[in-house]
């Protein structure tokens, strides 16, 4: 026993004397079932046919490619194990996250051993028959993937992509009292950025009324070919990590599997009467009284890497050893000493005690598991679309900013939506919540701190009466860390509930890899696994926005994250871009009502013109896009030009450029188009969205001149619409990276978005112009001359721009 | 003070009482010169005239918008000021990084008064009208931003993203045994996962070789509007923490500027003695004896937000709390209660004393700082071209495969990369590392590990001499966070060292928000700071492939990295698909060499088959792009169709449906264009690798249809040629996020970038196959079925497949 298990058994039995060890039939029993994980999580990897090795295996029967992570399977089961007991002794509602999704053979051998597995894929039968389709399906193609993927039951996490498994956990246990989320975090895992910081959320988790994640940090040692850095910091280093993030850990050490059951037991069952004491105190504490942090328990399990598998192979360690990460012994289909090594492995099982003889789990056994929503397995938690239930909705009509003529007033359309917000918080206040990366106020949602504070566990000031709202009950979630919210997000609504986070726009980039994995996991979902119910989408609020970084410069202008968005599933994926307050509300309303999508909202929060009236905003919403006609002059007739604009800035400018172009151009004819839904543009063969090349012309000509001012980067138009008519027409302003410290025309201008390098694109363009407004276009030269020196010169915009109105 | 504190005494106590405290002239003369930095910081907030305040401050020389961070500028620059005091007496040699880069007037105050930001931007001279220049261009239009953008001479991190300050802090310090890298790292920037787990980079940082780096943990207590977690946990929570993540924290603590500067003294000289005596152990230590990992030292630096501020502004307190974030007086342009309390601020630190009549620091103060190239803000290695030297290349072709025929042999191309990169370290040893998230073997470039072990500071254990190929004097940076080697990666180039790093497709997306920064950041140094000497380019391998996911699946398919890398600078950006070993190796050889891009180079791990010889893998890359003739028919004459492909795998099926329609399509001309260098497919004005129009002419005809089986989504493809004249006729195949567990040859077929699919898209593009080519239509549908029939009954490809070889 190393220190840190001294010490950690040490303060093991500091606490409470009530966890019990296992009688021997205990014992021996889960044992039993243990091996029988083992045994399946074995064949798993190798076996096509003979499942239970009635006859002596032979080389024909293994799989031709041997796929899979053997490394911690045995681990991971060994816990599934003793939880299994602890639910069934204490009634508990819990579910299992697998970190090292890697090792989904523990998971899907757990499924399967509980019936679950059967019970969803009747094919996969709890017989010989049924655990050969059940052992030849995996990791193979036309199969199941290697993963906790979602065709998983009983999972939310699939763990390919690491470092969310505790966010999910966590995302998972908010508003769910009486639920335990028990999370097995990878030593490999635990290397990673995203997970280091994920430790740091018990500081938002209330045991009043949140429920409990069980942290289990599986310590086998190895990666792929290297060590660990948490397996081998020194113990106390170990210790004193844990409990300076604020838990309680306790060790459970060793490879004797008789020892290691008793200490398991003994720690879990501490673990689980921990989580109720801390529940019960903080429950049934004095109304008014404010519940205090505890420091949750958590498990730092340590044991060998492939743990039970073969501990040599051809002269090399593989047991508690990396080579033990994937397939332990290499080459049993054609090497006769690898194929009998595997045998007698396999047969260390004693699979002929523990299936019978129809290769059922022997009754024993069987009854060792919860049973029915109990399983972990098919624990409903797990499958959160059964569960959700649709937000209560206050009318977002009523929110509506009264627009008498467009153009005309300024308002902050996210200012707008935080009302908005507020009472959707106030209806739902166990089901929805709202994160931030410490930007909520920032990004102008702060009207929300009226249904709900933001949730804090730490101490609380005085001072912070003075605007910090903050409170141990508050709902809206706010971290420094992107990663750690999005990761709370997905793992609230896979369980069932609703939320919204917003974004600096830049710095969503930094979960791309989140959005990309769970883009993954909604469509295979969605398209293919009819047993999973939809759950509410993630909806994404892109705001302070690339074109009003005005202090922050450089790096804070990147709208690149739609890009990102735009290679994922058609059917999973969808943005808008509403252009006034009124369409804001109308998209966010929508956006809450749906499932099974990522919704990106892009909306800025600076005060912008608003156009169009809340009956006249649902109905471009709904459409999507379409023409703004008090913006255009084209009525009835071919237009000389098409405007085009997709985002609240670009638009704004767009139509100042309009308003110039039929100011001093005369007899020109203009459409202005505005697009909302940026999927609209893709053909309709291409994306559910997508118009007709027929809408599409009717909109956009089938020779007109487009200019279209968009809101990120210019290329995501032509790879949306270079299929259509007219796409050889269209000219798409963007940004194109360049940018410092700039006013917001002055930033507009360097990347021609503005509306005098518009309204020139558009005397370029048409070719009537060219000979009459020569003038104009010296005249708008000028204008972008005269603008950038004012902004040197004051850092501000001259007023005629600032205070620019749609003339009435 | 708090427990933390006092127990930190205890311990700031228990070692050596070598640190001395300061006299009362130090004293007087320290606390002055930070005064000036404090004026000046507040000054660049405020002031556009009057920088002085030689005569009553009036509402118009005040900024007309406000711009800029307040909140930690003092305690940066207190700890700027002691650092000064150590470099002096020691003679150190010391870089600073500030993570809180939003408080760029710390840095920015300091490096005006060491005098280097005149002799960088002459008219910002150190007197009146200097100044007056200084503050007035700062976060202003035209000027500087806010953070510490590459304009700031001493910086080397901007600061603008937060998260990585602490892995370019190690990434700088590694092979520079005499640098000490002070890192200010910000409370709010320490809740990011990214800045969370590089607080372990401790363990791959070798005292014998490698410098040290001193990390100032800065707990100022607030975000933007909320605490922070760290402030607010206990103390001993806060202790545990740091001890956990290995490091011996001392606490400085308090408000008091007295009694602040002789903590500060004691406790920063102490990490300085600390970090020699650790140093010099294991430099004298016998040979061969293998350096443990010591317990660096680290400040925690508890001082208010906006120390030295106004306490209080309008009953709002300031100073200590959330609302010294950014401008701490908000009106003083139009409220004259606000101007006077900003003057009466400013003239708290007594300029008059400070500067002398002419506005330049008086000469007690300049005496303070270091001089030459000790002053911080002068230090080459932030400036790190300048100490850059040229990698000693070992000449690429003495590796090539011996190519007799194209399409014979399969090799697998990094496995042959890994050589090459081996001799590279050999012949580098101080200035060439290779970083991989525990990949480097599994991404087959093990033949590394001849030259050099894995950094490996913790424990080695008596079986890891199988294999495990790790050691402490290793170069081969391996840790589970790509966001940490990224960060270290990037450290280490920007002070003039070179290196390589290898990524596994799917998760390179992890750092895309690393990668937009670093891209900013050397468009501005590029292009607009001649000043900064060039760096080593950073060069990403994206390998094991989405096309070779076999058992990983769909979490691990995602080629989309390239989308992001094509939205930045044209002047910063490359990217090369290799299609076999050899022209791997010549542009390998081509992006060590280069300076100031992100290179990114697309080459899978597997064995694929091999075409080029050296001689005309060089021509090949050097041209970029190419018709290949071996698999070209159309000699002298205009093509029936174009097949275009780039990547490894996407150039193998292509060729293999060439293969297939030459066999089956009798009188069919085909020209094949393999692409390397993806910029040759952009217009010439937008990139500066595109081709002209006109060689693209000649390439892909101007009417003849064109299929491009491209290695990642295939509207990149169009984003980069939607302007070409043939555009229209370009039929591009690519991942389309179908996948799971497959064969490659049914993921290829799922997609459509298979040898079947790709000579069906000809069959029904040529006109001329329409009436003959139906039977081989049908014959190329029927394999189709069978392969994924077969695949889904064995797990493999059929061996005529997977043994496929260009007929010769």
């Amino acid at each position: 026993m190393s220190a840190v298990s001294a010490s950690a058994a040490k303060a093991n039995k500091a606490k409470g004397a009530t966890a019990s060890t296992l009688t021997t039939d205990e014992l021996r029993k889960m044992d039993a079932y243990w091996r029988a994980c083992n045994y399946l999580s074995a064949g798993m990897l190798y076996l096509r046919e003979n499942p239970l090795l009635r006859t002596p295996l032979k080389a024909g029967q293994i799989k031709d490619r041997l796929l899979g992570h053997w490394g911690s399977d045995a681990g991971q089961s060994f816990t599934w194990v003793h939880l299994n007991r602890l639910i069934k002794k204490y009634d508990l509602d819990l579910i299992f996250l697998s970190g090292p999704g890697h090792g989904a053979p523990a998971t899907l051998a757990n499924c399967y051993l509980e019936g679950v597995y059967s019970e969803v894929y009747p094919d996969k039968s709890e017989d010989d028959a049924g655990m050969q389709k059940f052992f030849k399906q995996f990791s193979f193609p036309g199969g199941i993937g290697s993963h906790c993927t979602p065709e998983t039951p009983g999972s939310i996490h699939e763990g390919g992509e690491l470092g969310y498994s505790l966010s999910h956990g966590f995302g998972a246990a908010f508003d769910n009292p009486n639920l335990i989320v028990a999370v097995v975090v990878g030593d490999g895992e635990a290397e990673t950025g995203p997970l280091a910081t994920s430790w740091h959320s018990n500081k938002f988790l209330n045991p009043a009324r949140d429920g409990a994640v069980l942290p289990i940090l599986h310590l086998n040692g190895y990666k792929i070919a290297n060590p660990t850095v948490l397996a081998r910091i020194p113990a106390e280093e170990l210790e004193w990590l844990f409990k300076g993030y604020g838990w309680t850990p306790y060790v459970v050490e060793g490879h004797d599997p008789a020892l290691m059951h008793q200490q398991m037991a003994e720690v879990t069952e501490r673990c689980v009467l921990e989580i109720r004491e801390i529940q019960e105190k903080a429950r049934s504490a004095k109304a008014g009284k404010v519940p205090e942090r505890p420091r949750w328990p958590m498990i730092i399990l340590r044991s060998p890497k492939g743990w039970t598998g073969p501990k040599e192979v051809n002269g090399h360690k593989v047991e508690d050893f990396w080579r033990a990460h994937q397939i332990p012994i290499l080459d049993p289909k054609t090497n006769p000493v690898d194929l009998k090594l595997l045998e007698k492995w396999m047969k260390s099982y004693k699979p002929e005690e523990l299936f019978d003889k129809t290769g059922r789990l022997v009754e024993e056994l069987k009854e060792m598991a919860p049973v029915g929503a109990k399983r972990i397995s098919g624990n409903p938690h797990a499958n959160g679309g059964l569960l959700r239930k649709p937000l209560e909705l206050p009318d977002f009509r009523d929110y509506a900013v009264d627009v008498k003529k467009p153009g005309q007033i300024e308002v902050s359309p996210t200012y707008v939506l935080g009302g908005y917000l507020r009472d959707v918080m106030k209806k739902n206040m166990t089901s929805f919540r709202v994160f931030g990366p410490d930007e909520t106020a920032s990004n102008r949602l702060q009207l929300l701190y009226e249904a709900s504070k933001k949730t804090w566990m730490e101490k609380i000031l005085p001072e912070d009466s003075d605007g910090t709202e903050i409170a141990a009950d508050g709902r809206v979630m706010e971290m420094l860390s992107e990663h750690t919210l999005e990761g709370w997000f997905e793992g609230y609504v896979l369980t069932g509930r609703h939320g919204f986070l917003s974004s600096y726009e830049a710095f969503v980039h930094i979960i791309d890899s989140m959005f990309n994995q769970h883009a993954k996991w909604l469509e295979k979902s969605k398209l293919e696994l009819r047993w999973r119910a939809p759950i509410s989408s993630i909806n994404l609020l892109i705001t302070s926005l690339v074109w009003r970084q005005d202090h922050n410069g450089f790096t804070h202008q990147d709208p690149g994250f739609l890009d990102v968005v735009t290679n994922k599933s058609p059917h999973v994926t969808r943005i808008y871009l509403p252009p006034d307050a009124n369409c804001l509300l109308s998209v966010a309303d929508h956006c809450l009502c749906s499932t099974n999508y990522v919704n990106v909202i892009v909306a800025d929060k600076a005060p912008h013109l608003q156009y169009l009236t809340m009956d006249e905003a649902v109905k471009h919403c709904t459409k999507g896009i379409g023409i703004w006609n008090f913006a255009s002059n084209d009525a009835g007739e071919e237009p000389d030009v098409v405007m085009a604009c997709a985002g609240d800035i670009p638009t704004a400018e767009a139509l100042a450029a309009v308003a110039i172009l039929r100011e001093r151009c005369e007899g020109l004819k203009i459409r202005f188009v505005n697009v909302v839904d940026l999927f609209r543009l893709m053909p309709e063969t291409e994306h559910p969205h997508g118009l007709s090349d027929r809408e599409f012309d009717s909109l956009f000509t089938k020779d007109k001149p487009v200019i279209f001012n968009f809101h990120a980067y210019a290329s995501l138009i032509h790879k949306l619409t270079y299929r259509r008519t007219n796409h050889d027409s269209f000219h798409v302003r963007g940004y194109k990276e360049k940018g410092n410290i700039n006013t917001p025309l002055e930033l507009a201008i360097l990347n021609q978005v503005d509306r005098f390098n518009l309204a020139i694109d558009v005397i370029d363009r048409v070719p009537k112009l060219q000979a009459t407004a020569a003038h104009t276009k010296e005249w708008l030269k000028e204008q972008i001359i005269e603008s950038i020196n004012y902004a040197h010169e004051y850092g501000i915009d001259r007023k005629e721009i600032r205070e620019w109105k749609w003339p009435v």
